[in-house]
């Protein structure tokens, strides 16, 4: 929903009186919208375009250099009046012509129409190229009468382009026209938006469905699905357009995919993966992609995709130069493209096995089978490690800890596979799970699992002291790596009295097995001990019950952990 | 919410690979992020950027010529892995030596301190500034302990450019260290958002509140207040990053206004609107502003404030050329800067009331008095006109016609106390209706107004027969400009027996007044009768079941505006 406002009334003219604020550098407010601030050296044909606000970065966002001269600026959702599109044409206008240019919506038509006519009749050569990209607003046979969307960039910045070039009207017009004649697009929603100062949103859309084709207005759509994965989502977009490939059209093929305002960054980037390989695998070359948002409705949950076949020409004026707030092909002068791998990146070593003693070869096999059990409990209980992360973090603890947990045993399975030691599957699997899990768990599990396999070795299958000796080095690579001390309530507090009561038990004569246990239980006492000490952090953080008392996940996880090794030293006491 | 993935364990896998595809042109794939596909004409220092995934523009939309040299991309919200930051920065080294830059979280800290050390390690000469600027997460005398948030683009860019212009490894740092000295943020938030694949939000805000200081992952505020109005909300943000001025700062400062997610671009303008004005209001210079969405949360709902106060050198490398996938600082040769009116539109001109005769002057007056009763029926209705049009438009009808309704109020006004007649009234009025309301029903007024003025002329007083017939040319005039005729469910189905029926009971002998009142009459019913032939579109739009017989607001609201007129025609009969 839209939040952010004064009066709604005042929205429209405070929106521009800002834009022109924050753009100085492309435009200036003129009334009815904005014009450049800027002008080129010779005077050259001007590109008008326009529509209801609501829509950034169309349309104001597309003036400047290499692209429109002025943009008239509706009231939101709502058409320019003819007086605007007057005042900021008759602006714009260098002497050589005006093309006006926006998307096919009623009452767009008409007051442009009607600003036409009176700039017709102050003398100014004027061309209007309506864009009508959006296939389900109409059947193929009925093209003039589709609504336009994310299409009109295609047409704007090629029209523009075309000015900049030098080109007369007819020439502009003439590209503006092929360009909106080549240009296909379709998009889908899920949820609308709320307009500033509405109390109830514009439209809606049932929860985990999907509206194709609804209108970036809310207009009526072609058919409604269950949300789709993005790859199925792709396929849908890449489909229905290229069952529409406009007369004329070449091997080479622009697409852009749209963001409306909710939908955002990385969920297009996952979506364009697809669309890339789909549109490559019908044989398309693809031109400059954009993925982005272009054509926006406020915070509507939405994406569509344009696609344009260009020609030698309009290519060549597609990926022209531009520079405007929203939209900017620049060149940073001296670069050359740079082919791969040309870095002083050192060749990635062979994952050589060095040599080890037979018993600590055995004592590897049961690492890596411990670090299976491991990776086992991490699964089943990643889902808690995350709800409690959620409190006080970021709510990838536990996910973190099953990407570490999963890559830890699959590196200690293979290295354990190919003859490795003890110290070598430990060292396997902490740069493993490092890698694999990222963030502060897994440089600090990586630590961990380093030094246990640095203090073991591959030379002895380690009796019981040594094991709590690797233990307690293992500890000093974590405070050393991760900085916290017992009381600040992370992990450390379970790791300190489980090395503290191993060392006691070991030295007062237990078994492994014995004390390794004793050691769990201290682990799993202090880990349900940070709940008290974290009680205060909770309330400050969050905003409701949940908050008060969860213990912290590091720590609940390590004794996790060391709980699962536990179970397998006392069913296998013995390497 | 994030909708659009496939399985959720390979978002981030996806999302990298779906960005190099889209932006080849700057970057490409390499293992733990992506690194620059061009080159320098010579060797540089290499600026390596990074952090969790989910931030997008931040950070691999940060890659390219004029910024950095590579971004290790972490899992979302979860820090690169040592591996992957070594990976990709062994990559982007030239032999000038790295600067590794990024946000102050615990575990980009600990995973790039210990991709510093492998750099070191393998003779690459390496250094790190850390970004920390954001004020609300630690006290003003903790400031190592803060935050980064939007201010990484200051930091990223300044070093960036200084990598282009050959500074030395020193020389980067140095700029590096001292930008993020000069650098402010604060940010807010409205609600969470939902990772992909999570079942519920990562934090939530309550309804109609907002967290102050809230960090980007959802980490502890300061404060938590009822939602501000956008002024409100720029004096907070500027007067509390105002309250901290960095040693050494001028009059100059760099204002960045950043969206989270699903905060969208017409409501920041509105907000930076306040913002530019209450930092030029203090004395400073605004250089080179950016309003967009420069460091995301996926579709939280919040936006930061940055402040930059530059000094000369880091003026001008804030303000160099770079060309990546979502920053670009282009220019399109030879522009030059363009003063106000330099189109060829002529002057207004002046607003002269021509002569009329004192009859048609006394009409004019009751005309503007009528107009000022409808402008109130408007206002009275405008919510229920809004509520009609949801139904199968933008829900923007109410508020167009009171706009529209509201300007030609005050324009007949205007045009009446100046001695305007009956025609030159109702042209101001049409006017000013059309230009301040827009869209479909501005025009259509407009059209009517200006049509019904031609007609009636400043020189008589209408008689009965004159209005009938002027009534006709609005008539036509209406149905030139829209299009439609009866059965279209527009306004024309209230228009066309409205004058009919003048028509007829006009030539049958009765007075205007009751002529009109029988007119209104049967357009209120014509548009009653919309509502039957609109249940078929409201189906086909919508999902609820308001969305069946609503009547069309054009033809209700034509209704209301002829029934008004027909009061003020029975109350005082005679021009």
């Amino acid at each position: 929903m839209t939040r952010l406002f004064n009066d709604p009334d005042d929205f429209g003219a405070e929106m521009t009186a800002g834009f022109a604020a924050a753009s100085a550098r492309w435009v200036r407010a003129h009334p009815g919208g904005v014009v450049r601030s800027t002008a080129d050296a010779e005077p050259t044909v001007s590109l008008v375009v326009g529509g209801g606000s609501g829509h950034y970065p169309a349309f104001a966002g597309l003036v400047g250099p290499g692209l429109a001269h002025g943009a008239a600026m509706g009231n939101i959702f709502a058409s320019p009046s003819t007086q605007q599109v007057h005042s900021v044409a008759a602006e714009a206008d260098q002497g050589r012509g005006v093309l006006l240019s926006y998307g096919n919506y009623a009452g767009d038509v008409l007051n442009f129409d009607a600003a036409q006519e009176r700039l017709r009749a102050d003398g100014v050569d004027c061309r209007t190229v309506v864009v009508t990209d959006d296939v389900s607003s109409a059947t193929a046979d009925r093209r003039a009468d589709r609504r336009g969307i994310a299409g009109d960039l295609t047409v704007f910045k090629v029209a523009g382009a075309a000015c900049a070039a030098g080109y007369d009207l007819d020439g502009v017009e003439r590209v503006a026209r092929l360009t909106n004649d080549r240009t296909r697009s379709l998009g889908v929603a899920f949820d609308g938006c709320t307009l500033p100062g509405a109390d109830e949103p514009l439209f809606r859309v049932p929860e985990n469905r999907m509206a194709v084709g609804l209108g970036i207005h809310g207009e009526p759509g072609i058919d409604e699905t269950d949300v789709p994965t993005a790859a199925a989502l792709a396929e849908l977009l890449v489909s229905t357009l290229l069952a529409e490939i406009p007369d004329g059209a070449g091997t080479r093929v622009v697409p852009i995919l749209n963001g409306l305002g909710s939908v955002k960054y990385e969920e297009l980037f996952v979506v364009y993966g697809t669309v890339h390989r789909l549109l490559a695998e019908t044989g398309l070359e693809i031109v400059d992609p954009e993925v982005g948002e272009f054509c926006t409705s406020f915070d509507m949950a939405g994406a569509s995709l344009t696609l344009l076949w260009p020609d030698d020409e309009l290519e060549r004026l597609w990926t022209a130069p531009c520079d405007t707030p929203a939209f900017r092909r620049g060149r940073v002068d001296g670069q050359r493209t740079r082919s791969a791998a040309t870095g002083t990146a050192p060749a990635t070593a062979a994952a050589v096995i060095g040599d080890a003693t037979p018993r600590s070869r055995a004592c590897g096999a049961r690492i890596a089978a411990a670090l299976a059990d491991v990776a086992g409990e991490l699964d089943a209980h990643a889902e808690e490690f995350g709800r409690l992360d959620r409190v006080a973090g970021d709510g990838d603890h536990g996910i973190g800890m099953q990407r570490g947990g999963r890559a830890a045993r699959d590196a200690a399975a293979d290295a354990a596979g190919r003859g490795a030691g003890a110290g070598t599957v430990l060292r396997r699997a902490a740069d493993a799970w490092g890698d694999r899990a990222g963030g502060t768990s897994g440089a600090i599990w990586a630590a961990a699992l380093d030094a246990l396999g640095g203090a073991l070795g591959d030379d002895t299958a380690p009796d019981t002291r040594a094991v709590a000796d690797a233990v307690r080095a293992a500890e000093q690579a974590v405070t050393k790596a991760g900085g916290a001390t017992v009381g600040d309530k992370t992990m450390v507090d379970a790791i300190v009295p489980f090395v503290r009561t191993l060392d006691e038990r070991t030295v007062a004569g237990d078994t492994l097995a014995d004390a390794w246990d004793t050691a769990a239980r201290a682990a799993t006492d202090a880990a349900e001990g940070t709940r008290e000490l974290r009680a205060g952090l909770g309330r400050a953080r969050s905003h409701g019950d949940r908050s008060i008392g969860t213990p912290d996940p590091g720590a609940v996880s390590f004794a996790l952990v060391v709980r699962t090794v536990g179970q397998r030293l006392r069913e296998e006491p013995t390497c």
